[in-house]
């Protein structure tokens, strides 16, 4: 395919405003300044921070923005066109607008009549003087205005017309940009392309930019957007990892590598767009949120291989199985460890970690592997417990202590107060030690009286955090006893890793996966072994 | 939009084959069975089973396959055409796919002359006798053929002259479709539109149907199908969920309602369409995947409402904010309960499960969500906690017991066992027990000592099962002290509820998820009360 002659798209990001309306999403305003920072970062050029009016959470994040020193982007501030019973100059929320210190001020309005109709029972007339008294307000205040056409598309198939006039107020008005809303996410990308071009086509020579803003209710959000760049515009507004309500919005993180890798256009520098992987990781944990490690580009098993066949492709020509180059978007090659990997799997980790293993060793591996994913174990999301299976394989392995005996009580009172205490006895080396702990839940007291007992000679441990701590039951649906996996992200700073436990008891496993993390931390290494994913780039399963 | 006449594109499901090569997917043949008899009952025409050759599970599958009485659907066996070196009479994989019992046959073949040059090494010429002689063999053998060229995209790229003399010689040969496929997942829909027309025009009339196969890398999977679809194929591979290697495969979930409602295509009867979230997400159980509550068209948030605006929307025209009737996919409407929402979702709620709530109830119901949301519980994974906090407001709880103290006790002792025990107090009535009992792990020792206890006055409880039990630590980037999420998912056979419980110790917080599970089951409630999901019919968060 020949690819278009470049030409420039901006991003518009409105992951704190409209992605926020996702299932379980809330964040401080502190937290929304890293955001904003991460996407200037990236390249994007536009920030839509929120609605200045709306609660007091966005107006400290306003006052906040106003003095962080950005890069190159812009942020922009979200409202309504003003209400049907007011001057736009007397309408608190575009007030708060013009007041705010943003440069961009987006506008929502309606341009479907069945809205006007059913939602806000407003005539067609008064709802395009509640447009362009709304923008002219906002464009005379000194302020560049976006105008974003609620169900822009779906009122296009209503009636063209109508639409279309909604769209001339808002430019007539002075918005340098309208961005068109596939709200109810309801259109396909035909659709898209078709109702974008006939706008691109009637706004030419006026002055005006157009954008487009989608949803993902279709499985099209993505498409949906390429689409309408195809078809003339040159915004797009989408959330990170597609956070937002009902299935998300359009996703920019996918957006931005197919139209500048693939399509050519020009978005961010293309050294920014190296950092997009560890962007998209990095606003899903400032959400707490667990990277999805299907996910396109960025996801740990994006550019993961499996099947026999194709780890051997992609040994002798990474083009043959791959669409891309996995680092143009900061992401690596992975291969993953499962019952359907052989020995060339098990070798390219082993190679990686620099431990060496002799043809036996590779076989008792591989041995080893199946017969513990069988019983649960996944060592696709545990690199840390792999590694050390493999040492011990290849004899490299070295114990950090000896387990006698350990014992956790959990008490609730007849207060209500609810206590828990570990006790554990162990040696390291010689010496034997028997420490008592206690701990806000079981696996806190149990690490407080392991670490208590092992940093006297190895205090080094007492570096490894943990960093997230996950339980999954296997087998709830196969009416045996379940199996209870316990998958343990820990950090010293400067690395991440994982490590899994697997048992009928949430204790037992637990126990596992802690001593699996502190064993790996002991473990010595060649310099330069590339042991464990570097701290950030890489999320867990 | 004007939907393009009714016309019939068959779907062909490969989850059994390419959806298995997804991380950490195993299915066991019975399950599999469960998956082809799902699939069946749904509409899908084909569904390919494996590859009979390639080791035991999948020969044990054929043979119980053999006999299962299906009601429309056709299998398929998956193999590749014969190797280099050999007759195709004389190669092992074909004999095993004209061998066993299913009556189609899908050959994946090259095309793309980088794989011929790099990854298997054979001449042009050599490929495209490999591909005719094996379709030629199975046709002759009595089956019915479908040819999968691999790459074909990448390989129409480079040279599409080349790309169709492999579609001739499976044609020519006696393939009755050729399905298309993006096997790197490279492809944007307009790529995949233009390629797909271009082999539907150079097929016309030579008696095989298109077909196409596409990938998520670009998250295009679901709008590839459909361009492809737009350009005349008739056949579309795709798996449920979007299972598959790396980001997934094409995703027959959000596939078939965008044909069928939006586009207008006839795929399966209108009645078999209302099967699908049901079928997804007993598909997403089998495989032990907890479904995705963000997914097209079946996700539990797929026609939820949050922002105050939206809701009211839907309430006077659903319309407005839907872009579909959540019916006919055998989805409903659901309205979330955050901190964005507000008393409409409170009342709809207790309306739908029969609690009755005066001013001032409603307005502590919404407090009481407000600050237990922002001590990390989330009512929207949890129907059952969340009514019992409408109850308790409303005045019409009733408790089950009251709970004096407990004690867990998880040993692991010097020869390596685990032990956990459990004691609890507790009053039901004026009646006091005292229960010890052993578990598989403390919140298995707890519920039973808890319901031996129990039981004796209300011996209903013992129906009630837990099926799922999931915890997530939040705040862990917060430096404060971490908070331990439960969500408990239970089931008394006729319906299935979820709650939750919030604590720094995992004990505490299962217990409290425990309880509030029994305790829901406890409550009395007037006939015909929706007062929990029909089991099955809604997956967890």
């Amino acid at each position: 395919m020949s690819k278009v002659p470049a030409s420039r798209v901006h991003l518009y990001d409105t992951t704190l405003r409209d992605g926020m309306q996702g299932q379980g999403m809330s964040l401080s305003a502190t937290e929304k300044v890293r955001v904003v920072e991460a996407l200037d970062r990236l390249g994007v050029q536009m920030i839509e921070a929120g609605f200045p009016d709306s609660n007091p959470k966005d107006l400290e994040l306003f006052e906040l923005l106003a003095s962080v020193p950005l890069e190159q982007a812009t942020i922009a501030a979200f409202g309504m066109t003003r209400r049907r019973d007011r001057e736009a100059a007397e309408d608190p929320g575009l007030a708060a607008l013009v007041g705010c210190f943003a440069p961009v001020v987006t506008l929502v309005g309606k341009t479907w009549a069945l809205h006007l109709e059913v939602v806000t029972k407003v005539s067609r007339d008064e709802n395009l003087a509640m447009i362009a008294d709304s923008v002219r307000f906002c464009a005379e205040s000194g302020k560049r205005v976006v105008y974003d056409p609620e169900h822009f598309f779906d009122g296009w198939r209503d009636d063209f017309g109508y639409a279309m006039a909604c769209l001339d107020a808002a430019v007539d008005a002075g918005a340098e940009n309208v961005t068109l809303c596939d709200t109810n996410g309801s259109s396909l990308p035909h659709e898209i392309e078709e109702g974008a071009a006939a706008v691109v086509a009637a706004l030419e020579g006026r002055g005006a930019s157009v954008g487009i803003h989608t949803h993902n209710d279709a499985e099209c959000g993505v498409a949906n957007s390429i689409a309408a760049v195809r078809a003339g515009a040159t915004l797009v507004q989408g959330t990170i990892n597609g956070y937002g309500e009902r299935t998300g919005n359009a996703n920019l993180v996918s957006i931005l590598p197919a139209l500048q890798l693939k399509l050519g256009y020009d978005c961010v520098p293309p050294d920014r767009l190296r950092l997009l992987t560890g962007t998209a990781h990095l606003i899903d944990e400032i959400c707490n949120l667990a990277p999805d490690p299907s996910q396109p580009y960025v996801g740990r098993n994006a550019f993961a291989h499996k099947g026999g066949m194709h780890a051997a492709g992609v040994e002798a020509d990474a083009r043959t199985f791959e669409h891309m180059d996995p680092r143009d978007v900061g992401n690596e090659r992975e291969i993953l460890i499962s019952e359907l990997a052989g020995r060339g799997s098990v070798m390219s980790r082993a190679a990686r970690a620099g431990i060496e293993l002799d043809e036996d060793a590779v076989r008792r591996s591989i041995q080893q592997v199946k017969e513990r994913e069988h019983r649960g174990y996944s060592y696709e999301a545990a690199d840390a417990s792999f590694e050390l299976l493999l040492r011990r394989e290849a004899g490299t392995y070295e114990s950090l202590f000896r387990l006698e005996s350990f014992r956790v009580i959990t008490e609730k009172r007849a207060d209500g107060r609810v206590e828990t205490e570990a006790t554990i006895k162990l040696w390291v080396g010689d010496e034997r030690y028997t420490r008592t702990a206690e701990g806000n839940g079981p696996v806190n007291a149990l690490d407080r009286a392991l670490r208590a007992a092992i940093t006297e000679q190895h205090p080094e441990i007492a570096e490894v955090e943990l960093t997230n701590f996950k339980v999954r039951i296997l087998d709830e649906h196969h009416g045996t006893a379940s199996v209870t996996r316990v998958l343990l992200d820990s950090s010293d700073g400067a690395h991440d890793w994982s490590s899994i436990g697997v048992s009928e008891n949430v204790i037992e496993a637990s126990w596992e996966a802690l001593v699996d993390s502190l064993e790996y931390a002991f473990q010595p290494r060649a310099e330069g072994a590339a042991s464990a994913e570097p701290a950030g780039a890489v999320g867990d399963a």
